[in-house]
């Protein structure tokens, strides 16, 4: 693998799935892997799980780590062509992306949407100048578009927590929430979701259709109740209109997951991303019982970034 | 030891004492009983010697160590149960805690008190919920009611410079400031004091009282001439009023240490945690006195820490 | 080496330079010698090329590494003798000092000038007084006055792109900018430029004259166009008012390096220290161009300090 922006940039996804799964038997095995390389980190937005995951990620291949907090308002960066850079911008991605491409072996990147620039917001243009300017692999730690770390580890607690005597109904179920939240996560599951063996079906009120660039040919239910009907896998997440693009969708607070409504289910798995908003998006019934597989998903944030930094060594190693 | 968020971990206060004593001669004897294993620090409120000395404890024991700098406004957790989360909290402790379980093998915590809310403080809810949910063992990198790493510090620094040929008598002198500052310092000297061999004796002004369950049977004296007589160690240190929960005390100008009130005591060595306030706590000349052991015990933040982290990890690696 | 706040620090420039190179063919060689030595950075402003640079030199060389980010708000140091603490600093440097001096092996500091205080800054108290007072060797990452990791990464950088059949030409040249900035690069690189073999030039718009403390006898050319005829490298770089300290020269915006300026020169390399400012210093033209070496630059800083520390290490190890 050279770089991991999307589900694209995977060869085959099951083969990283079950990449995944081996790591976490042996998260140790590897761990002269990533001798003497870097792993640079550069967080645009506040991370937890998923700056602690894959610190611990790239130190279990034997990698050194470098975080920087590059607060956009201290490194203001220029994307534009030709810019007269007269204003705020201190730097332009030219530089910026190229030395970075000298200190570091891989690069992680988080940048969050604008939620008010639809085009700039799904050009995807930090992580993408990053990658065309530093000639060297970066790996997305969330971007404006996509969260494929987020959904590795997603894919691979759905892997764990199936028999896979038949094909699993994997519902993405919108929910309410209190202020506009990105696309993100909820692009990124369909993306993944659709790669994998099962029945994907997304659930919203009308009008919070997400893109189909990423949802696919996904089979889309407007019902929450019959969208939730024997479904094997419940995945709830919020995220704002993209039609109105970014605005909040004030309604739907119907929507949260709860004791009625997993009723409907087959015993379904309950999972989210982190952080939740209990009583709002998911009850504390939900999340409190023993089939949430939420925690679990965090944990194997270790395990699916470990594995697509030992790709991306394997193909740097030649 | 299980966890380290009071001085009611440990079984044995003289032996963690002569542990500590052990690690100093020795600081890199068990660089190999951390391997492999992670501590994570969250700072809640600002560190600097908290922060540095342990980091560096863990990596003299070979553990790798993740900072984070939480901000309260970053990260606003909630500890009510079946709260609605629609307001600022974005996160249950029941998820932050499980999932920091899943990623660390010892954590540090550091979250200072409100010093309005005096139940909550005295709660310690943030460090004793972490611990509660996460699963994993804990350590206080000071906490609303306690600071055991500095206290396990002062007594180490107290044995160090002492012939034992007879009882110290140790003096806590509260001190003037500028601000109200809260407790856990005085507390756990406190605590601390109280269990090992020595004249134990409080001295403030009236008012100025200490939650009685850390400072127990300690003598305490008002007239704080009276109380440095034949001291062999004067710790100085401010705190808020406890009874008038986090109120200024403003007053006692008079009781900053210095020359002359030196004079009463044993030749007395002189303890303060930092950072100090020149000739407002203790005078120039206190400080620069040969008798001054402020920057030992700052030095010795580092084996304490240490002396803790592998009484834990013994107990992790059974 | 002992320190390394200043040109003045290294014995030998040249044999520093090649040590500098001799570590970029194998920048691992040296891996054993920092091993159980620990280097702490304190930055009291913002940095990305000396942080990671530095950071992973120090790794490359088996050290520790503890980063803090020591805002001058939260971390108020008192540098007066006998001062009265009893206002807004809440840490006096003789603690301060004396605590790192016990956490660390080696320390780096960066402390940008106020450009309103003159005599303040000239006497680069933060860095001078953390010497003094911590007993241990100081490393600057760019003090008040001068930048001396950017000036050897300079140097070697002009090393590497010469054939020495005769004297380079080097021109230092003042470019516009849109705010007041710092004299540390152009200091320090006047500084370093005295030590090489070299035909050293400098030129700005009359009233821009640096501190000839730095600048020595190194030759002043007021027109821009005549300085650089037959450059072999032009050093581009802003600084504010040194006369009229630290004030904005709102003017010589003709100055900025672009192909026209080029085609008086032989030819030249175009160095600058990054950030820069696209058509605002130096044109799209000059930074795209095959003779521009900024990124190199940057590149070499990982060395250069490596080159530092390995001589500072030597030193400490005996």
């Amino acid at each position: 693998m050279k770089n991991f922006i999307s589900v694209n940039d995977v060869d085959n996804v099951s083969k990283l799935i079950n990449d995944t799964l081996e790591i976490k038997k042996q998260p140790l095995k590897y761990r002269e892997l990533g001798k003497d390389k870097t792993l640079g980190l550069f967080f645009f937005n506040p991370s937890l799980r998923t700056r602690i995951s894959t610190h611990k990620a790239a130190r279990n291949l034997g990698m050194d780590v470098i975080v920087l907090n590059a607060d956009k308002d201290n490194w203001g960066l220029e994307f534009e062509e030709a810019a007269v850079m007269n204003g705020k911008k201190a730097e332009h991605i030219k530089e910026a992306a190229a030395v970075i491409g000298k200190y570091f072996d891989i690069t992680g990147i988080r940048s969050f949407p604008t939620l008010t620039e639809k085009e700039t917001d799904e050009d995807d243009t930090v992580i993408k100048q990053f990658m065309k300017y530093s000639g060297k692999p970066m790996i997305s730690l969330e971007s404006a578009t996509l969260h494929p770390l987020q959904s590795l580890a997603d894919m691979v607690t759905i892997y764990e927590n199936w028999n896979f005597n038949k094909k699993p109904k994997v519902v993405l179920t919108w929910a309410p929430h209190i202020k506009p939240i990105p696309h993100s996560v909820a692009n990124s599951f369909s993306e993944w979701a659709n790669k994998i063996e099962c029945e994907f079906v997304i659930t919203h009120p009308k009008g919070l259709e997400l893109n189909s660039l990423y949802t696919g040919n996904a089979k889309v239910v407007y019902e929450q109740d019959k969208a939730l009907k024997d479904a094997d896998f419940v995945y709830v997440k919020n995220w704002s209109l993209y039609n109105d693009y970014g605005k909040f969708y004030n309604g739907g607070y119907d929507w949260m997951i709860d004791k009625k409504k997993l009723e409907l289910t087959n015993n379904a798995k309950i999972m989210h991303c982190l952080p939740v908003r209990r009583n709002v998006e998911l009850s504390d019934y939900a999340l409190d019982s023993e089939n949430s597989i939420v925690i679990k998903e965090a944990e194997n944030r270790v395990f699916a970034a470990q594995a697509v930094l030992k790709n991306i060594l394997d193909d740097l190693n030649g």
